[in-house]
């Protein structure tokens, strides 16, 4: 099915599911779980074509590990669809409710978006996670996963759609798409007529390609070039222990750290000790002058690393005048993703938090917990790395927007 | 002055206002205030240039009236400036702070969005009003007016940068983008590394160019193609009295009434005395087939009237069905502002309220209460018609976005 009809389909399901009731969408949510587990054969053998073509064109074995289903990995996705059936309906409510002197009275009501667009990379669980949490929300979706996934998406979303209708979800409600050119995703950046919000989820060229090409209202999400910074007023062990579950505890996350700021102060004393569990790990580092002064192991870094997100077991270190400048650089080199300060200091940290403008800052804590379940939010769909709708962890609430309701007696003005 | 120096000042403005206090912001727009009253020979000057050079390019009336200023419309930008100052500092609280199961301390803070730019037409009071609203909410600001107020806008930025520079405001707080060609607002469209949000004010097509050529984060305003629907249970009396006011009390703005919808059965009778006021004042009707036979001074429309905003005393009219007809012409043909149902009957009243979407939907009143004062906001920076961060009238805290500040004792995941 060609974009354009998707989109058609897609903004004729939103004005159904915008009223459906939340009884109604959870029985589609577990309707739709079960029957992924029922189907799990056909899943899978989907799933082991994909993974083979994938090998065939020399995907590398993290890739091709992403990609690849089981029985437990499909159950999980089942179980991601039953506990967003437990959460809250956002939907419907005022956040608000006032009576204007004149009498008119106005509610700001939670209303869903209408049509979500997503375009991601490989891992299919995103294909379930994003249905359930629009349809949840009283969204429709289109999809665009990326090739290597087609077959495997494209029997997840057929099986979806056929449980969910059994339930009266809509026709078009999940949609995707099928033909996974370069075109289909430009075309989808510049569907205003019927995108209402467009998610891109991947690494940096994807997110970049939407940024520039698309003409729908997006929300960016995911790069995090994260920075942990030792502060002179540290507590040196917490430091460590930070440091390193932020570096090491999932390298490949965009809540991981990827750069580590110290002050002048402190510098020798951390990079003695502190560094030693990441060099246990076989974490190269790439380092400013000063840092590779001190540390025998390290790498000269580049005017390019200090923008670069690795995911991987790099890290790039830095030695800082002190609060300042660690602030300044933050600003200037960050992603906007997750900030964190290890210090003792009340001031310092206080001023950390207000002046670094970045989603998620942290108080001697690994920036590792940005992340919807860690903060609470039940589920997540992305990490917003813009200010515009939502920033951070995005949930349930952040996919949907408000409606005033006037409730009037022939008032004019 | 370039974009891209503007924008760099911005960026670094915005730092400064972010932690700014609001007793201190507070002292800047005062200060602004009295300045514009003190300097008012030099703003009178300057717009009398503007408007002799508008007179010779054959500008009409009704635009060299939104042009000129004079005394009393300096004064009461003045005393917009104050009234903002009284406002509620929407930044620097949280919405929410949660203690998380490990201890975590988790706190979503209001914090500004950063640098906004704007891009407006004619009315050199905007230059003020967003100048004013923007500092209060924390937010250093890019204006980018029309050529036809270049001196007056120049002369007004230059004045309220002084008097605010004077109570702490930092350099390039208000940036004035002074070349007014084509391409300086490409750029401002397309300037990521500094603006953190765009917001066009203008007629469609300024809209449309920057919905198709921004890469920047945007927030649409004000296109308002807004119905009154007149249901069969309606109050006609009640009908007449509001379609007079949503069409006639303001022509030109965008939440005034721009298309009727009649239900078939108290279409002859509506039109026959419901139409008088409109008719007195001499609104040109522009009718569907069935409402031309039954409106002796109709006009037939076209298709595309349907899809238009006439912001003048024209009205689209059409006869439907009933209430299932008018949710689903409204959500086909709407630009998502303003829509109203009359009617006593309360389920099509509700139905009407779920099923319409748009930023306000209003029963038994005019679609002229759309307006950030009208709805207690105490100020407004425009009227947001797409859905992503805001919707409807923007106020304060539509210029913010969250940040959420993680307290930790040295957590890890």
């Amino acid at each position: 099915m060609d974009v354009q009809t998707l989109g058609a389909r897609a903004k004729a399901a939103s004005y159904a599911l915008m009223t459906m009731g939340t009884e109604q969408k959870n029985r589609i949510l577990l309707a739709m779980a079960d029957a992924l587990e029922a189907r799990a054969e056909a899943i899978l053998s989907a799933s082991d074509e994909d993974v083979a073509a994938a090998e065939q064109k020399g995907m590398s074995r993290a890739m091709l590990d992403r990609l690849a289903l089981n029985r437990k990995r499909i159950s999980d996705m089942a179980d991601g669809l039953r506990e967003v059936a437990k959460l809250p309906d956002p939907v419907g409510g005022a956040d608000q409710m006032v009576r204007r002197p004149n009498g008119l009275l106005i509610a700001k009501r939670r209303v869903p978006l209408g049509v979500i667009a997503m375009i991601y990379e490989a891992r299919p669980n995103v294909t379930v996670d994003a249905a359930g949490l629009c349809i949840k929300s009283g969204n429709a979706v289109i999809l665009r996963g990326g090739s290597e996934a087609i077959k495997t998406n494209t029997v997840l979303v057929r099986i979806m759609n056929a449980a969910g209708a059994q339930e009266g979800l809509p026709a078009g409600a999940i949609g995707l798409v099928e033909d996974t050119s370069r075109e289909t995703a430009t075309e989808l950046m510049r569907l205003n007529d019927y995108v209402d919000v467009l998610i891109p989820r991947g690494g940096a060229g994807l997110i970049r390609a939407v940024v520039q090409n698309a003409t729908v209202p997006i929300i960016e999400t995911g790069l995090g070039n994260c920075h942990v910074y030792v502060d002179d007023d540290a507590d040196l062990d917490m430091a460590e222990r930070i440091l390193f579950n932020a570096k090491c505890s999932r390298p490949a996350v965009c809540n991981a750290a990827e750069k580590l700021l110290v002050a002048r102060p402190v510098a020798k004393a951390f990079f003695e000790k502190g560094l030693e569990p990441l060099r246990a790990k076989g974490v190269e580092l790439r380092c400013c002058e000063e840092a590779c002064a001190l540390i025998p192991w390290a790498i000269p870094a580049t005017a390019e690393d200090w923008f670069t997100e690795y995911d991987d077991l790099i890290l790039g270190v830095k030695v800082v005048d002190g609060l300042d400048e660690a602030i300044s650089w933050i600003n200037a080199h960050g992603t906007k993703h997750s900030e964190c300060i290890v210090t003792e200091n009340y001031t310092k940290a206080m001023r950390f938090m207000d002046e670094v403008d970045a989603a998620a800052v942290y108080v001697n804590a690994s920036t590792r917990f940005t992340d919807g379940g860690e903060f609470g939010l039940g589920a997540e769909i992305g990490i917003s790395t813009q200010k515009l709708h939502a920033r951070g962890p995005m949930g349930l609430n952040e996919l949907t927007t408000v409606k005033y309701c006037v409730f009037g007696s022939g008032q004019v003005r």
